[in-house]
């Protein structure tokens, strides 16, 4: 006899996510040549980080802090604010599961974006959210229709990535505040600021930090370049931040990953450095995709998306020649946005490899689509 | 307006499982000269081991192996089953959460000894379950009187560490083999074995790995030297191992951890030494104590639980007096076993700072108790 799940575990699908690359690399029987798909930083962490890592793997026999007491302090200095407005956890993703189980009951609405981030859907199932779907509009998430449908349904959460993944747009900070200004007060709104550091100053939401209306994710997964390391942080009003500590797993977090944090906190220049690698590489995913008469939109972030100008097919075809050719892009979920593929930015060395195979690969991407 | 947390939350006290060692050593102003509180392995991981994370820590930009297919592998291998009766996850502590919201729903009943695992009594608690306690019987969790309470109320989970944290004492595998077929086919045996690499051969339990009453936990954090890597597994029948897919986070793995776990499962002889290192540092605690006039029990694990003789004030009081002269060492939650100290086995350096200062801190620790 099998053990008695929940009734809603039993009502769960099976479902993941995303496939990973290494996953797609097993298949395809080789790695690849370009990893392009996962918006990581193929630039890496800075030099500083991987030498505190290698100390700290020397005393990997200790569990960590559990209050990431030093990480917290500096992440209070850099923002301005106490540490007791911010938590530390396993990634984005782990912070995400956390605050769906603090407020979400089965039949809770929660409103997200149709085609927005897939693993906040996955918890808001997985603790028997109702999800609650606004379509993109012009490409962007559309904040007033989120807020609207909130309103409408008393959500608990309203979910929007600012910058946004995977279409690359972002609102300005004002008119995010502007926006709260209309929401329910008893909405919680959850701003992903995965991609905050490579967006321009007016994406910053300025709003007093004990604002309980707002919580916001950052990570040292994207422009840190440690998403392997597995760490984020939320913060927020403080007594939004201290009900974390009724559920988070408090010795979760690895040790070494808090100490690369807090290296990769204190070498803000070599961050700007990555931004500014980043900036560069932008323009040339945009310039290979022009110079096969394609459009690339504008990008806040470590990635670009490409308006293949065709069918989520047509795109699906491209992603899959590209894979072929060694070079792994993604691409959206939902039409209409799935008329384009995602290609996060790269090093020199990977942009070459993009270009040599973009235009071979759109050749059969076409070919297999008309086939 | 706070977020309206759901009502199970509202209930829960902002309650911490343990008080972590570099909170006390903050709290202290110094670092601990021996830390033996936390039964880490002091041994550290494998030299091949700190070579491999070293290498790995360069690809730390990637996201890990979301189905961490090599390892799981080598642990199929390990245990001669196959990779889909494992699932690898964010430390034991982190399976446990994930498997207490797999099976609990507010109100289901489970069962554990009073004074065992405080991490597994919060997931419960966590997630609404009722906790049934059992006390232990002869300093060993009382396996038959676990069973019938388990019986007697329905419970969906009934936990046994093996060999058991803190009194370090084990079971032997058959007669868990035994007493499960008396438990209700519907209730599942939670068997906890971090401490499995410690115990003699007679711990080890010969079931068939579809056998759907049993889950078995594993971690890399005790023999393996890897507590600060947060990396443990569980071990089950397939639709068991399977379920976990549905909530756990997917991508939630620390990519080095994963690759460190490897290379430690890769070199079993580092681990024999370690395990024979063990032992010869409980016979020095064992000593230490019965140079005071003390009892060590016996031991199955990385750990030395020693009787002081008296009340649970006083042990206290030891734990107290060792903290202040740089000793860190912890002590069972209830009474009677609250009337031991239990200390982790570590190296010549910590054993020779130990012995210097037991019988000082325990002359502090009787004064302390009669002034």
């Amino acid at each position: 006899m099998p053990p008695r799940f929940t009734k809603l575990v039993e009502s769960l699908p099976a479902t993941v996510p995303f496939v990973g690359p290494e996953t797609l690399e097993r298949d395809r029987g080789a790695p690849f040549a370009a990893r392009l798909g996962a918006n990581e930083s193929v630039f890496g962490p800075s030099p500083r980080v991987l030498k505190a890592m290698e100390k700290a793997d020397r005393e990997i026999w200790k569990y960590g802090d559990s209050i990431s007491h030093d990480l917290r302090q500096a992440l209070a200095a850099h923002h301005r604010i106490t540490p007791e407005n911010i938590v530390v956890g396993e990634g984005i993703d782990g912070l995400l599961g956390y605050l769906v189980r603090l407020v979400v009951e089965p039949g809770d609405g929660v409103v997200t974006s149709s085609g927005a981030y897939p693993t906040f859907n996955y918890h808001v199932n997985g603790f028997g959210g109702v999800l609650e779907m606004v379509p993109y509009r012009d490409d962007a998430e559309d904040l007033p229709a989120l807020i609207a449908r909130a309103n409408d349904t008393g959500a608990k959460l309203v979910y929007l990535a600012n910058p946004d993944n995977p279409m690359g747009s972002h609102w300005r900070g004002e008119d995010i505040a502007t926006a709260l200004e209309d929401l329910n007060p008893d909405t919680l709104f959850v701003l992903d600021e995965a991609y905050a550091e490579f967006a321009p100053a007016e994406a910053a939401v300025d709003l007093d930090i004990e604002d309980p209306r707002l919580i916001r994710m950052r990570t040292f997964s994207k422009a840190y370049g440690l998403a392997g390391a597995r760490i984020g942080y939320a913060i927020g009003a403080t007594p939004l931040i201290r009900a974390f500590e009724k559920i988070r797993n408090h010795f979760g977090m690895n040790r070494t990953a808090q100490v690369a944090a807090l290296a990769a906190l204190e070498d803000q220049q070599y961050l700007a450095q990555v931004v500014d690698q980043v900036r560069a590489s932008r323009a040339t995913i945009a310039g290979v995709a022009k110079d096969h008469g394609l459009t690339a939109l504008p990008s806040a972030t470590n990635f670009v998306t490409v308006d293949m100008g065709g069918t989520g097919d047509q795109a699906r075809a491209m992603v899959a020649a590209l894979a072929r050719r060694g070079v792994f892009v993604r691409m959206p979920f939902v039409a209409p946005q799935d008329r384009c593929i995602r290609v996060s930015c790269g090093t020199d060395a990977d942009m070459a490899v993009l270009a040599e195979h973009f235009g071979p690969a759109l050749k059969d991407a076409r070919e297999t689509a008309q086939g």
